[in-house]
């Protein structure tokens, strides 16, 4: 059965077999069977016992054989050893979906691994779709769904909403559930992927995307193994105007050591995947908390284009703080309209209204105060985005209720913008204002981390797609990684400008070469056994005459033999010397998980010291190329800085977007591409790779991987 | 009367005079005294209102004069223009303290500045202290003392405790009150700075240092007026091991500007202030709740010297979320040693038991598995700091109570380290563990920052003094701006070393300078008149022979005549060209604040566009220098890095110190020194300033500067 059928019976089943159901409510296989009594699920409870015929009063079957129905979905909780031939006997009876709560599995070594492939390999040949197994279940506070054993609930069942949750990790998932419903948050689904040997995060996350009852989809993840699919899904949830914010962890090494040991993913590159979902307008949690402050405004389901932040505040400080998380986040505070600071001055003198609008404490003495900036700051500002910070006055035994009127007939007018409160409210004082249409924060600096966030959303669903990534003529692959002059001859095959230059057997070819391009010339040894000539002083630069190349050609054989004997010697590469320009260096890294990533930074030490580099999932078109050059701390050296003149970006964005076509074009065995240096030149005088290293797998070992994979 | 003995009445007043005061316990006259008959204050209340003999149940007098007896304080809440004549009063009654509500002062313009400075001359007549004018008071919640008119006690009084809170802002301060009282947090003191025409935040902060109640001292700031008083009572908070959060804000430029429209505060630059309190041994709080979590796990007490974290988990997820926050935060997180490792593999064969810890969900079925794995990680792990990941479970009904006993058990063995849980807990069962001596936090990634914060306070507790400031010659400044050979011969004197160079007055004594000094040399034009010498090409370079000097000569003082026609030429400078060296800049600015900041970074584009540097309050000594030169990004350029030499950062640590002591030395005039490039050469080869820049405020400025701060 393809996942998207499934969907519907993980998320809203009709009904549901519990295997190994068990009488006592706090055990595994009787959680399930009495969070559903309890919380009035309508559909039907199949329980299943080899020797009960009764279940926390539910008729139960003694063998899944026996089961009265063909359940929509199986909870299966029973040792790991018998999980298979459990498998197998609901794929009999024609069930199309299972959870697997049984651990014991790929995270426990070899056996549990074999012992995962018995059991997908069985739901594979029956079309029967996985969740887990080791997964902590899924749930639907909506129609009192809860296939999970989870103890979180024993505080409180969620509240039903509009917010979907998945999630790599059981306890940590669940751990979000319990503060989710302390912030008051309302879900709509909660999937827990377990091991993932069938249902990965991407797929649930695409049933998230498909449930006509989620808004928001907040996903917690600690590696991923299929890149692809997770692109598809979040590009789905793009195009469905779903907003995703993303907990992805193990971003430190240490963390990523972590991860590996305790799921078995591939943890890939934090800053791959920080490309790849921020490419895909993902909001990147830094915190849980910001995850749920996210989720939780989203569910409004406002997302400003051009989003600008309007603020009245009680308290200056309150604004200082504001200002200052504003502009941490990049989102623009501009300032009132001259005309309304006018009329603010004239109500209060000593407001300051430009934004932060600060009506001071003065509002406590007349109420309509409040009501007017808030008017002004909503109306006249023209904000995408309000936030109040009325702190503990909402409160205040002599202006609560009156101050809360004052907020509802702006927002009641206004409904359309997004707008947030940052207020110290009673539990009961708190659900009113969310009632009234704000959502509500203690804290002012996280409120702006939510708003600015809104704004990304609305950026990516209105996002027009960039230009095409241009037409780059496939090139043929060698068999074996090849040298300096064939790697340059395949890339300028895809159209990507070399410096002049010219392979030279002997001497005397080397000083015609050099007489041709004009002095000064480079000179580089050519041997495919020596990647990196530097290292072994294969490299002159700046030789001036006839002469000179002639010592030089002998020098560079000499060194080279000498430092790698037996190495084969080609000759020598003469190139003319570029100079007045600025260096880069463009890369292509092999993702494991996401596959090639185009990489850009400025030359030497830029890249080696201060990692100034930015990262994009190829391929990609001149647009994007540009963005990313625009967006590395260096590019006032490129851009022309403090009287320096400006380089030739464009030619060094058509370099590197057809450098990701010509990588994304080249398939699995194109390990890696180091162009470095690339000098950009002055004005319109072009870019050009000086040096170029393209790394390949074997042809062979290309084909093993294949299969593997099969 | 000095400072510090006006800090018991303002602390614990055991009386208290409310002039002003009112009968409706809403109004600003009457919350004070309402507050306080609410909680059982134990002192004197002294009513004075003109027209009622009684307020609020309790005799009043009809004027200050008609006292019964002299206040230990007393707290004016009348409007602003009759507040000059109420402080006289009250001082004529020889009140001592005293604490201004009454807005309309500063804050208000011009008109308001001259009754601030009146009511302040008045106070100073008589030797008594304010606190305000603008200010929303004092608070003691361990005696009943509200001085203040915050409705932020409506929802709640503080619970006292040992924390001491002082804040620029009043009404943010008061949203931190309500923050702590919501998470539990106790108060031994809360003050709030206002207008600060008398007391300061440095001032607040000394009382809190004298204060045997308060034990750790948290501070909201907008701006600082008094760098030295600040830095000395932060230097006498260290001495008494108490630890300071300081939570500044305006750190973006709009969030700076915000800052001084609201207070009247000069906001100094923020990387100053980070660089002088991170030298004291402040954590700066990044955001509100970072400052009360802290604050929270410091009132505990315990300051690890080589802070490391042991970590115990039932969810991996988690262990990888404080893995990257410990990362982060730069928490060392040692692996447990093997042989525990290989115990607590066999009690789990699936656990991980490096660190984090993780028991997996396998404790829930035996319990004193919590317990052995949670007293591995304390006492064989022997980490100075333990944090224990148990969410939800903590309240699961089949184990909550057996596993508190088990982590208390625990705990009560190892009453010396920080140990914090993250728990989702009901308020009692949270009340519960705080009783059993855990800090409890709801986010995992939070506890680890504020575990972190208790080491950097342990830290800078145990730290020892630095080296001291090498002796530096005392420099007689001139009487203007020096030319740079003016410059170097100053800096010289102070025994910081200059390219070796000669000024020359004539070509052919150019030429004989070159050829003692050896080519090729720079040459660079002198003139008091024209500071940027490259930025007129006054500057040549690699002149190698000695008809090139000669010309140079010309051409250096014909560029500087025709750029700055009439500029006064003082010849050329001769010096020898170095290289083979890394260029740095060394600098001192004078901050408005803090005064001296010395600065260091390497040459060029790193400072400009990388913005790469480090700065220090001046002076310090070589070890200090040293630490500077090594903290910036790009310091493996000088350490050696991918085969280059190392630099002698031994030379220019001598340099940067010296700088510090010339800059410390040279007074108020001095604003800025810029040493750039330093030629940092190979090995032991020294460091060279090869060029300099001195600026002075004119004498006379000086001397009206001191006037005014009169």
């Amino acid at each position: 059965m393809p996942a998207h059928s499934v969907f519907p019976r993980l998320l809203r089943p009709a009904s549901v077999a519990v295997v190994g159901a068990s009488d006592d409510p706090l055990r595994i296989g009787g959680r399930p069977i009495s969070y559903m009594l309890q919380q009035g699920y309508k559909g039907r409870i199949l329980p299943v016992n080899p020797t009960r015929s009764v279940v926390q009063g539910i008729a139960a079957s003694s063998s899944v054989a026996d089961m009265p129905e063909t359940p929509d979905l199986a909870i299966v909780a029973v040792a790991a050893r018998l999980v298979p031939e459990t498998v197998e006997q609901l794929a009999s009876r024609g069930t199309k979906a299972a959870i697997i709560f049984s651990a014991g599995f790929s995270e426990m070594g070899p056996e549990g691994q074999r012992l995962e492939r018995d059991t997908l390999a069985c739901a594979r040949r029956h079309g029967m779709r996985l969740l887990g197994p080791n997964s902590l279940g899924a749930m639907n506070p909506r129609i009192g769904f809860y296939g999970t054993f989870t103890s979180v609930v024993e505080a409180g069942f969620p509240q039903p909403g509009r917010v979907g949750i998945v999630s790599q990790s059981g306890a940590y998932g669940c751990h979000i559930l319990g503060l989710a419903r302390r912030r008051g948050m309302g879900i709509s689904t909660a999937l827990m992927s377990g091991n993932e040997s069938d249902l990965g995060v991407h797929d649930l996350i695409q049933a998230l995307v498909d449930d006509e009852d989620t808004d928001v989809i907040a996903v917690y993840s600690e590696g991923i193994r299929d890149g692809q699919g997770l692109v598809a899904a979040l590009e789905a949830a793009r195009r469905a105007r779903k907003p995703v914010v993303m907990m992805k962890v193990g971003t430190s090494a240490v963390g990523g050591a972590a991860a590996q040991s305790h799921t078995a993913s591939i943890a890939g590159n934090d800053r791959v995947f920080d490309a790849v979902v921020s490419d895909l307008g993902v909001v990147r949690a830094r915190s849980t908390e910001h995850m749920l402050d996210v989720a939780r405004l989203a569910a409004r389901r406002i997302y400003p284009v051009n989003n600008t932040l309007g603020v009245i505040t009680v308290s200056g400080g309150a604004g200082v703080i504001i200002s200052d998380a504003a502009d941490a986040a990049g989102l623009p505070m501009p300032e009132m309209p001259a005309a309304a600071q006018k009329r603010l001055k004239e109500l209060i003198p000593f407001a300051a209204p430009r934004n932060p609008v600060d009506c001071t404490a003065q509002f406590m003495n007349d109420l309509s105060i409040a009501g007017r900036f808030t008017e002004a700051v909503v109306e006249e500002g023209g904000y995408q985005s309000v936030l109040g910070f009325f702190t503990y006055t909402v409160d205040a035994e002599s202006i609560a209720d009156d101050l809360r009127a004052q907020l509802k007939a702006v927002r009641d007018r206004y409904p359309d913008r997004v707008f947030a409160l940052s207020i110290l409210a009673s539990d009961e004082r708190g659900r009113q204002y969310e009632d009234d249409g704000f959502t509500v924060f203690e804290d002012p600096a996280r409120a702006v981390a939510a708003i600015a966030a809104m704004g990304q959303f609305g950026e990516a669903f209105a996002r027009r797609p960039g230009q095409p990534a241009p037409a780059v003529p496939r090139v043929e692959l060698l068999a074996e990684t090849p040298n300096e002059a064939e790697s340059k001859r395949l890339l300028a095959e895809a159209g990507i400008a070399v410096a002049p230059e010219r392979a030279c057997e002997s001497a005397d070819a080397a000083v015609a070469a050099a007489e041709a391009l004009g002095f000064p010339v480079v000179m580089k040894i050519l041997s495919p056994d020596i990647l990196h000539k530097s290292e072994i002083g294969g490299v002159l630069l700046g030789v001036n005459d006839a002469a000179s190349v002639r010592a030089g050609f002998d020098t560079l054989v000499q060194r080279a033999g000498s430092a790698v004997p037996g190495a084969r010697i080609e000759g020598v590469l003469v190139a003319r010397q570029l100079s007045g320009g600025v260096e880069c260096i463009l890369g292509i890294q092999r993702d494991p998980v996401f596959g090639p990533v185009a990489m850009f930074g400025l030359g030497g030490i830029f890249v080696e010291v201060m990692k100034d580099v930015v990262l994009r999932p190829c391929p990609f078109g001149e647009d994007v190329a540009e963005e990313m050059i625009r967006a590395i701390k260096g590019a006032p050296l490129l851009l022309g800085a403090r009287g320096r003149p400006p380089m030739d970006v464009k030619a060094l964005a058509a370099m590197l977007s057809r450098l990701s076509v010509f990588a994304h074009q080249a398939g699995d065995r194109l390990l890696s591409v180091d162009l470095n240096p690339v000098i950009a030149m002055p004005g319109e005088q072009g870019a050009f790779a000086a040096d170029a290293v393209i790394e390949l797998a074997p042809a062979r070992a290309a084909a093993q991987i294949e299969e593997v994979n099969e």
